[in-house]
């Protein structure tokens, strides 16, 4: 196996040649808009590792990488809507770009796209990789359900907060080492380990994004800082927080979470300051620390060698303190 | 082959036994809500009758049934949104009993789940299966956005408004007939004609449907006429009538189209008006006739019984005739 920055580079050399603009125009302009805005291109890099890893040819992975990253778009272009994002990457989400309806139908063709590379997997493996495939966007589908009803539900747990970004996020960085390793001609138990690494990293994942969603930069984050505390996100700050707080302070950030009445720069202060007065940024740092050593408990447990492994880990870290 | 009833009430029991509500439930009821709201369940019917045509078990074939169905429903939830159409067969759509945000997550998780029955395709069919599923998705999300640009360009021919019908409306027809075709061992070229049936039957259905919403009788057609009028659509109707209209006619009808000062009712009986003076209900009709016959040219090429033909021609009356 080789480093990160071979498979983000081999990925993204075969995603520019790929022809993604066809009649109408009009639907398939926003899906290479989408796909040029760049990223980290996490997950398909993890199917093409995981495959290489298990002794398979990164070639053979490269189309369940291209349906993995598809579909991982796909649900940006749709959450964008939902979330009433107006920034993707820092520059303008589908819908402000153009609608609301070319955001809708952009992302279902995007979708159908993914499916199209599902479909080249070979014959003897493609019953496994789509059900893979099926059963992560529905988790995915019900995470972001789970995240849009926590907005305005004021009885969430610090549980089920996890479990809904297990769904939303982290289930496709398992399922992206699990397609790949099984491309890769791994046995079941493997494939499995694997995708419980992934799970784990994926939560560490979200959860120093939702810490960077605030105490981020945003030259470096590339959105908009404050976004969660704005649309009432009970994001595991959020929630830590209200563990954590003296009733008192519980009145105060829940006034300051619903409030109506303040600007949005008050509303974000006003959250920010509790959260540094109850230590939220290490309390979230630790949590993210724990998912961290359960993902390498997972890892360990895989048949392959230190050193691939150790590469495996590099990516964890890429992806949990965010080095570009 | 049996009657169209017989494929429809074991479609509709198998469809009834299927569990669709899961957890979280905000997510899966409108899922049940939207296949429990009924209809002829043309497609599935299909998919069941081409497979027994050809020596196939019905029992092979209902999963890709199901996918068909499940998949149509996933592009009425959206559209419905898109279109903002706030009735479906007679009932509040989706976006308007809940809200936009769980249509569009509810769409996606249907058009997931019509995966999952793909899925269940025997492995030695399951690439074909999937090829012209896919394939067929992404052609009704361009007839769909061909449809949506339509509302707003006065440029679009009668051939133009034929094409955006095949894709987003016939094709899917087509498609149920070709996969039913396939699982039950048809030939590649019987399979193709069966295809070619479907796709000039779904033109002729698609204009009726067109023909409906305008002179239509609300209280058989299950929504609210005159919706193609007030969106601006450019049906067949519509496109036929510019084509017909002398020069002041052409101003009248196009200002009314446009018009910003009329009430709701006031656009479409003028719009009716001057379709009536222009013969547009029989010119219409005569489409449908051409589009059926076409139809016919293809079933005849395909290689199966007299009698056969004849149920699949009362299928194409029920589709176009609309006979309850």
């Amino acid at each position: 196996m080789k480093e990160y920055e071979y498979y983000y580079s081999y990925f993204e050399n075969r995603l520019k040649k790929e022809k993604f603009i066809h009649q109408p125009s009009q639907l398939y302009e926003p899906i290479a808009y989408t796909l040029q805005l760049g990223g980290k291109r996490i997950r398909p890099v993890l199917t093409l590792m995981a495959c290489e890893l298990f002794g398979g040819n990164i070639e053979d992975a490269l189309p369940q990488a291209m349906a993995i990253e598809l579909f991982h778009n796909f649900t940006l272009i749709h959450d964008d809507i939902m979330d009433n994002a107006p920034l993707r990457r820092g520059k303008a989400s589908v819908f402000k770009k153009w609608n609301r309806n070319i955001a809708i139908l952009s992302g279902d063709t995007l979708f159908a796209q993914a499916y199209q590379f599902v479909q080249m997997a070979d014959q003897s493996i493609l019953p496994d990789v789509l059900a893979i495939f099926n059963q992560t966007a529905l988790e995915v589908c019900e995470g972001q359900q789970y995240d849009l009803i926590y907005e305005n539900d004021n009885d969430v747990s610090v549980a089920d907060y996890t479990e809904m970004i297990r769904l939303k996020t982290a289930v496709l960085f398992g399922a992206s080492l699990k397609i790949g390793a099984l491309l890769g001609g791994a046995m079941r138990k493997d494939a499995k380990n694997l995708f419980d690494f992934g799970v784990n990293i994926g939560i560490g994942f979200q959860l120093k994004d939702d810490l960077l969603d605030t105490f981020g930069d945003e030259n470096v984050f590339g959105k908009k800082t404050g976004n969660d505390i704005l649309s009432n996100k009970k994001t595991f700050l959020f929630l830590k927080a209200i563990e954590k707080a003296s009733p008192a302070e519980k009145k105060q950030l829940i006034n300051s979470y619903t409030s109506k009445d303040l600007t949005e720069n008050q509303k974000i202060e006003n959250v920010k300051t509790i959260f540094n007065k109850l230590n939220i940024y290490q309390l979230t740092n630790d949590e993210i620390n724990n998912f961290y050593k359960w993902g390498m408990k997972s890892l360990k447990k895989v048949n392959i060698g230190d050193e691939d492994k150790e590469k495996l880990l590099l990516v964890a870290h890429k992806m949990i303190d965010r080095i570009k």
